[in-house]
């Protein structure tokens, strides 16, 4: 799939470079987005005049047939033996980026914000120009994507669709035992959810390495992964994030389940939460900004006296995290929906995602993610939302 | 589990650096090992008489808990809101950071590689001092494995032949029908078996989402994964490296099986390749360098006339990789058994994979890995080497 490159065009016109340069693995969605290959080790990609690529002999045949680039150039064409005797690997390394980029015309580059701090300096002593992109021009490039990236995006849904069903029928089939979930004769743990959900994903040929199955006082920390036997009663956060494994395109979703009774606090959370993404989703469409859409969801909480980051900076309880990120070939890109988030433009995927959390009581939190579009927001979540599991 | 450190109060004390910083999130490797922490997005951890860490505050409450840190930041007890509202986003950041470094009283700072580089340009111009360390102290540090670091890479290692077996097991199984292998009415392919892999390995709570099973000229070409029918008669490369879901450590094994009746070359090259794997075996020990290991595996081949790149730079057939690589908690680590391999360590746990290439043969390699040791080399691999599967 080629890049749309008309704005890295302006973008180099503007700051007067003579083109982008990146070094980095291709697990590193700004080099896979823009050279089109997904090698395990760094290789270098420069965009000047079209996409440009230096990698190891062992890469050259593989980035040849499946690359983007016009051009693929190897180490071993600028004499890297050679220079390895002279150097240290990484002053080699150095020495042929630099001849690459001067057979590609390139004296002057700009580069994303995490480039690699020692062929950064390599290159500046070189007389290569090497500056930052604080505008992390290739990330908002990405952020607008395409039919075909939205297709990938929504297969990626479909999977995590069924890998949430397979969760849920677990604690719908599962029977409460001295105060903890059995399934099949055996206690029902978040261990256990979890890997029963990721060989769903691994069916259907996408995967997850850190599915969120968290119940009860582990729920109440949005990054608790959850471990030990599922409570009846409780709160359970089943938040999936899944990777095609071969599109590389993640989707994104979380649903509160209680298996028993909720509370009446938990019950209140989740219709409250229910609101406020409602209201996330009335206020998206091209124009508005993140922040505005973060504004939103803040105003339900607040309204309902639910503290939040907005009103109470250092509050541990409450709504204690932005409201959604942009989802792509990174799990969590552009655009922010949150504090100072950016315009959001059409064909942006975001995720809405409101949450309450205490430990006293758990947590809740509902996450769908859908396409910005010129007049609203089209959801790609298909997956319903009911609280209790019976 | 903390890190011995003492090599690296000597390795600062030599560079009159005040600390070791490191900008990244938990996946790499380097940041995993010093800070004891997992987190998804990039957090700060310098070393400076002990390790201390800045996060943001949604991962605050964990990173107490789970890391190696003495102490544990926020961004927001450096005013970081303040900040923001100042400067952009990444300026803001590297305030933060260079505050909390002048609290910990570090003025200057040794970094990996890849540190990224808008980070040192930014606390540069505050007045930090930013070298790299080109000799990779920390990835220096982790490549002598402890005990209970040993014990988790043996653990992936059966859940890695376990996954083996179940892959041997479907081809012992398959019937040959009209010029592919097939398996319960269904033909067995690459993804089909890489599926089945997978799934496997995550029952014993490992994953890989990159395993390579490459029959016939796709086994050709060391870094192609495989793709379609899986047929008889030819090599089929199957290599696996899996990383523990929990452990984070990895293992690393390579079998060639051939259903049917092998090629008299595909034979002889199975024995070379065994016999290479053997004489790399007899040279390891601490003191031999990874370059020695390589030279007796081209010796073997050369012996037999085979292309190495030793001999012949530009050869794309024949033995066209390295010997090996350290393996830990990241899959490609130090040492590097190749040539200018640096000098072995009693601990050091190394692959040693030798293979031959030609698109009008197939492929044949066989990786097994293991303990370096004062006087040997401690095989960790205890899956079976035989080429016919009946």
């Amino acid at each position: 799939m080629q890049p749309d490159t008309s704005d890295l065009d302006g973008f180099l016109a503007d700051r007067n470079d003579d083109g982008y340069l990146i070094d980095a693995d291709g697990e590193i969605p700004d080099q896979r987005y823009l050279s089109g290959f997904d090698a395990p080790d760094p290789f270098v990609t420069v965009y000047a005049d079209g996409v440009h690529l230096l990698v190891s002999s062992l890469e050259y045949g593989r980035a040849k047939r499946e690359s983007n680039a016009e051009t693929v150039s190897r180490y071993s064409d600028f004499d890297y033996r050679t220079k390895r005797e002279q150097y240290e690997q990484t002053e080699a390394k150095t020495r042929v980026i630099a001849e690459f980029l001067e057979q590609q015309g390139v004296t002057s580059v700009s580069v994303p914000e995490r480039f690699p701090l020692s062929s950064a300096d390599g290159l500046r002593d070189l007389g290569v120009s090497v500056a930052v992109d604080t505008e992390s021009v290739i990330t908002q490039l990405r952020a607008v994507k395409t039919d075909e990236e939205i297709e990938r995006i929504r297969t990626a849904q479909r999977a995590n669709e069924a890998a949430m069903g397979r969760a849920e029928t677990l604690i719908r089939e599962a029977t409460i035992e001295s105060g903890t979930l059995v399934h099949d004769g055996e206690v029902l743990t978040s261990e256990r959810l979890r890997r029963e959900i990721e060989m769903e994903l691994l069916r259907n040929d996408h995967a997850l390495d850190e599915t969120i199955v968290a119940c009860g006082a582990d729920a109440a920390d949005p990054h608790d992964r959850g471990s030990g036997p599922l409570e009846p009663h409780q709160s359970i956060i089943i938040d999936i994030f899944p990777r095609g494994k071969e599109s590389k395109y993640f989707a994104d979703m979380t649903r509160t389940f209680v298996k028993g009774t909720p509370s009446e606090t938990i019950r209140e959370w989740y219709d409250l939460t229910h609101k406020a993404q409602r209201a996330a989703f009335d206020v998206i469409e091209a124009g508005v900004t993140g922040g505005d859409v973060h504004d939103a969801v803040c105003d339900v909480y607040e309204a309902a006296d639910e503290p939040t980051l907005r009103s109470d900076e250092g509050t541990e309880t409450g709504f204690i995290h932005s409201t959604g990120h942009g989802i792509g070939l990174d799990i969590h890109e552009r655009p922010r929906l949150a504090p100072g988030g950016e315009q959001l433009e059409a064909g942006h995927i975001v995720t809405v995602e409101p949450g309450l959390y205490d430990p006293a009581v758990g947590g809740v939190r509902i996450e769908d993610f859908g396409v910005v579009t010129e007049d609203g927001f089209e959801n790609i979540t298909e997956y319903p939302k009911q609280l209790v599991v019976e």
